[in-house]
């Protein structure tokens, strides 16, 4: 035994977090013993509290701590443009960007057969409902590029096709700054796929 | 405002912990309301806890939940061979390279005249006490290589002179696998100095 028991669960604790190894978790652990007394208590009951004031906006199930979000609640963003993601943390990476006025829908999965996931499981009849509210809808779907992804991307494509909604994807293609020839091949060719036309 | 309040607090926490950035904390929080309730719940009362149940051992001043850390009542443990150490993290180095059998003394600092810090406003006095209870004590003084530390090794080799003490401190040199021709003159110096012989 190196540690004292209760330091070594609070080590155990940080190895949870992604990414984080044995070092790693022994620094965090012993710098946090190293906090002030109040700095120890705040961070712990922010912890308790994030945990039990978060939850899915009524609307967007983005993570809110009200019953909607403050992007849902915002007069200025454009309700007819609907970005659907698999979870909430691809809104704080597009709220980053900062670029996008729409709405989001979060999805809480993909539609995964070999997982048992069907298109009931995951946020889809709530999409419906909403896009049936608007005139001329527009949905972007933002899902990764798996084969789950594919799959609700094109099973989402197919509840809208007769409806008056216009439904594009993110381009695929080279990431900035990467060298082409590490690029995997499907990337690649994904990205002479989708190539684009320089006037 | 990207994420809910309670929420950037949370990274904001994490943040404070060494080598976390932005993204990492990012990454840490949102990982943390991923958790089961009851993981959050546990966490936060082990951080806390952790905080409070553990403190200097009596004797030694490692980091202990008793009056008196293990290493300090473990009777295998040869009391006359004491290392001393600035803070308590070295004697986690120590222990888990395991071949060290003696005890330890943990400083709590350094003596540094640049910063105020003098003899006294180190645990200095206790572990001349320490020492004057021993038979033939033997003391290894595995501080830092700084001005601080050699300032303080050399204090502490002043004290004990005329007493019948050994005193060694650890070997300066090449750390294992370093490549020779990218290391700092000063080790490199240190290391000519240091020199060991090879039968």
């Amino acid at each position: 035994m190196i540690y004292p028991d209760e330091l070594q669960k609070l080590i155990n604790y940080y190895k949870k977090l992604p990414g984080i190894g044995e070092k790693s978790a022994e620094r965090m652990a012993l710098a946090t013993i190293d906090f002030s007394k109040e700095d120890v208590d705040n961070f712990a009951e922010t912890m308790v509290n994030s945990k039990e004031k978060l939850h899915p906006c009524k609307i967007c199930g983005h993570l809110t701590e009200d019953e909607v979000c403050h992007i849902c609640s915002d007069k200025k963003r454009n309700k007819n443009v609907i970005c659907v993601i698999e979870d909430y943390k691809s809104v704080f990476s597009f709220e980053k960007v900062g670029n996008f006025n729409g709405v989001y829908h979060v999805l809480g999965g993909l539609i995964s057969p070999m997982d048992n996931i069907g298109p009931e499981d995951i946020n889809l009849s709530s999409l419906v409902k909403r896009v049936e509210e608007l005139d001329n809808p527009e949905l972007i779907l933002a899902l990764k590029s798996s084969i789950e992804g594919e799959t609700t991307t094109l099973y989402i494509k197919k509840i809208f096709e007769k409806k008056n909604v216009t439904i594009s994807r993110l381009s695929y293609g080279i990431p900035m700054g990467a060298e082409i020839d590490y690029l995997d091949i499907i990337t690649l060719d994904k990205a002479l796929e989708d190539r684009k036309k320089i006037s």
